[in-house]
């Protein structure tokens, strides 16, 4: 079985390998938590035996859904903000056309919305379904995030003076609670197909559920190989030991943080996955940044970056380290044309060997100017190794929150703006608030 | 005159208001070496004068150059990277529709290369343009920069065969130095028309030149108000008093630093602005981020992102400090429809003035939990407040280089990647580097 690598060979200096090793047994006490249920959040822990417990009649079902979808809108619009949203945004970024959008070939059209409060974008993006055929897809587990909730009822008034509304009704799908709120009681009573979003997987840990399959699934992407791949990844990142990647990866940046490297920059040499660092910032962020503490996590996507942000990479505050995506083979073979005056010396070579050459010429920078490294080796940008991909960060982010003294499963500072908001805008319930943020301005 | 505005006044904890304007005489030397060119770096200081300067000549022949390609291409293919990329794409980006890409109203598409070596991306950009007409605008100065040239090798090939040669070369416009280089050289070959890459403004700062002005005119908008607004911003940022925006931006973050501060977030509640957080990172990061210092800088887009790196803002080390960009008003009016249920309490309500309390909400939330605010408004997303506010970044940052003790217009971290890579590639002259990378791995 082919499976990511990740190699910490490049990560010392700072930390020994010495350093790692001696972690074994606190990073094996974190694992059992996560595959234990022993730790605190561990009412959130239903990512975690996911892909091998996914059946295939719920599979069957997304992926009819979104043949339907397919087969009736050039444009699918999917509703969500945070884990409902960038799960799916980042396999469908790393699986498609780098120029999707422009093209003109007929085939249906994945975009986001309510993943924002922006006026001209709702007004631009209405402004583009105008007169189009389009579904809907909302993700919302309450239906009462504001953002999802204001471009839902932009989009369903939008379908339905188009398409009536009962169209309106079948070309709408909402992933909701199983039983209670907002979204759920008006899909309901509207008559919308319906998916669960289980109470027990976190919106940050549910790209791999009806949340980011459907939407990848539209995309008209093999749902089935991604549940594959992190299934392998699930058989793969049990053990407790050293060979569990997820657990070295985990024990390894732990051990950099306590030495100081206090910002993580996830790197990538693919454009394709600059939204798999957006995923990624999130899934960190969101699980350890908190009681004052947590790895910060930044990406960059290189070699575009290192004309950005490679200058303080190499040389600024020698707090950071650096965990880079290797993608071992590229889809299409391009080569350097020969007539290449000033390039002769790499005319006939593949674009991608030059890319390798920048990469392996990167990392020897960055850690000569004492930059720790990690390398995470993926195949290639398909499914299965996506899906193993998934799985792998997902488990180490569990296991690296448990080893940082935190709970990597709640998210309780989300809620101060939404707070803040509430009262601003006077919705009901927060009359308490409103009156103490007046009083404070 | 409508300016852009900072307000610090959400700064103070880590720092107060005296700690700012005891920075004042020490800044007023740092603007004093910007104004006067008597600090480090002082052949890199061209931009400082650029927008009073740049004659009505120039601007006439970028906008007739733009007119024609416009008039001729479905596409135009800017090629570039770092600086010959990120300040065209930022403005661009700012001042178009969220769905241009998506649009087949037979406008001309401006799409980007060269910032990259990927083997995909490049497959995938000449698939489209196959059968096609196209354009490009190669920018590099000395044209031996690995990611454009291969870029460019390759279009210029597609180019040439699909349109012949001669109307090839019609079609190209080379922006590089006036006499050196490789694509100067070429450009003469070729008969291409060109502009001029000046010796003595950086990349990073070259935005409001050609490099910028041409594709940002190629997409349709209007340079003259971008210039406007930048020679605006360059009246308005002589004085050496606290009252100049770009010496108070520079004095405040630099206090916030050396009050351990180590981070800056640069937010934007615009989904538009994503670009200009990147051209920023690059203007401060490559900088400031030398001789072991520096501000590390972030962007984030918000409210997306407060479902993702919210909840590290919120809660994760406090070592970290936000600079807002708020945008005062929005182009199009759009508001909540009143037949939502549970969002009756803002149904009526203009989208953006929910945006706009959750803006307010964040910034009270981010401040009560420990992270200081700085706060840049501008009036809209027009040419002109663009304009006013590249130059207002620009100032800001020679004055902030200054103020920590670096020059701020080199670059020298950058070549260690490109060093190594033409080592691996055995570029000739690179013999000895060859030979010292492969003893060492």
């Amino acid at each position: 079985m082919k499976t990511i690598k990740v190699n910490i060979s490049n990560a010392f200096g700072a930390i020994s390998e010495g350093t790692v090793s001696g972690m074994l047994p606190e990073a094996s006490e974190a694992l059992s938590k996560v595959e234990n249920g022993t730790g605190a959040g561990n009412d959130f822990l239903g990512w975690v035996k996911l892909p091998l417990e996914t059946t295939p009649d719920l599979v069957d079902d997304i992926m009819a859904t979104a043949r339907r979808l397919r087969s009736e809108c050039e444009y699918v619009v999917c509703v969500g903000i945070g884990g409902s949203y960038l799960g799916a945004k980042a396999v469908i970024e790393a699986l498609s056309d780098s120029f999707a959008a422009y093209r003109e070939d007929g085939s249906t059209k994945v975009v986001f919305a309510g993943q924002n409060i922006g006026e001209d974008y709702m007004h631009e993006l209405l402004q583009l379904l105008d007169g189009k055929k389009f579904g809907i897809v909302v993700i919302s587990k309450s239906g009462t995030t504001t953002e999802p909730a204001i471009a839902f009822r932009l989009l369903k008034e939008k379908l339905e003076k188009q398409a009536g509304k009962k169209k309106a009704a079948e070309l709408t799908v909402a992933i909701t609670d199983a039983k209670r709120g907002a979204l759920r009681q008006l899909a309901t009573e509207e008559g919308y197909k319906t998916f669960v979003i289980a109470d027990n997987v976190g919106g940050r840990f549910s790209v791999l559920t009806p949340v980011g399959l459907l939407p990848i699934a539209v995309a008209g992407f093999d749902i089935r190989a991604l549940l594959h791949g992190a299934a392998e990844m699930e058989e793969a990142t049990k053990a407790a030991t050293l060979e569990n990647q997820s657990l070295l990866y985990a024990a390894t940046r732990n051990a950099l943080y306590r030495a100081g490297k206090k910002t993580e920059i996830l790197a990538n040499f693919n454009p394709k996955l600059h939204y798999f660092g957006e995923w990624w910032k999130q899934l960190y962020g969101e699980s350890e940044g908190k009681d004052g503490k947590g790895i910060f996590p930044a990406a960059v996507d290189l070699t575009t970056d290192l004309h950005s942000m490679g200058q303080w990479i190499q040389e600024g505050e020698r707090t950071i380290f650096e965990t880079v995506i290797s993608v071992e083979t590229s889809e299409h073979e391009l080569r350097v044309p020969s007539d290449a005056d000033n390039l002769n010396y790499i005319a006939g070579k593949r674009i991608d060997e030059v890319n390798k050459m920048a990469e392996l010429g990167t990392r020897i920078a960055h850690v000569d100017g004492g930059v720790p490294n990690i390398q995470i080796t993926i195949p290639a940008l398909h499914e299965q190794w996506l899906g193993q991909l998934i799985y792998f960060f997902e488990k180490a982010c569990g296991i690296s929150g448990y080893l940082l003294g935190v709970n990597p499963f709640n998210q309780p500072g989300v809620e101060a703006y939404k707070r803040n908001m509430f009262a601003l805008l006077e919705k009901p319930g927060y009359e308490n608030e409103t009156a103490a943020i007046r009083a404070k301005m």
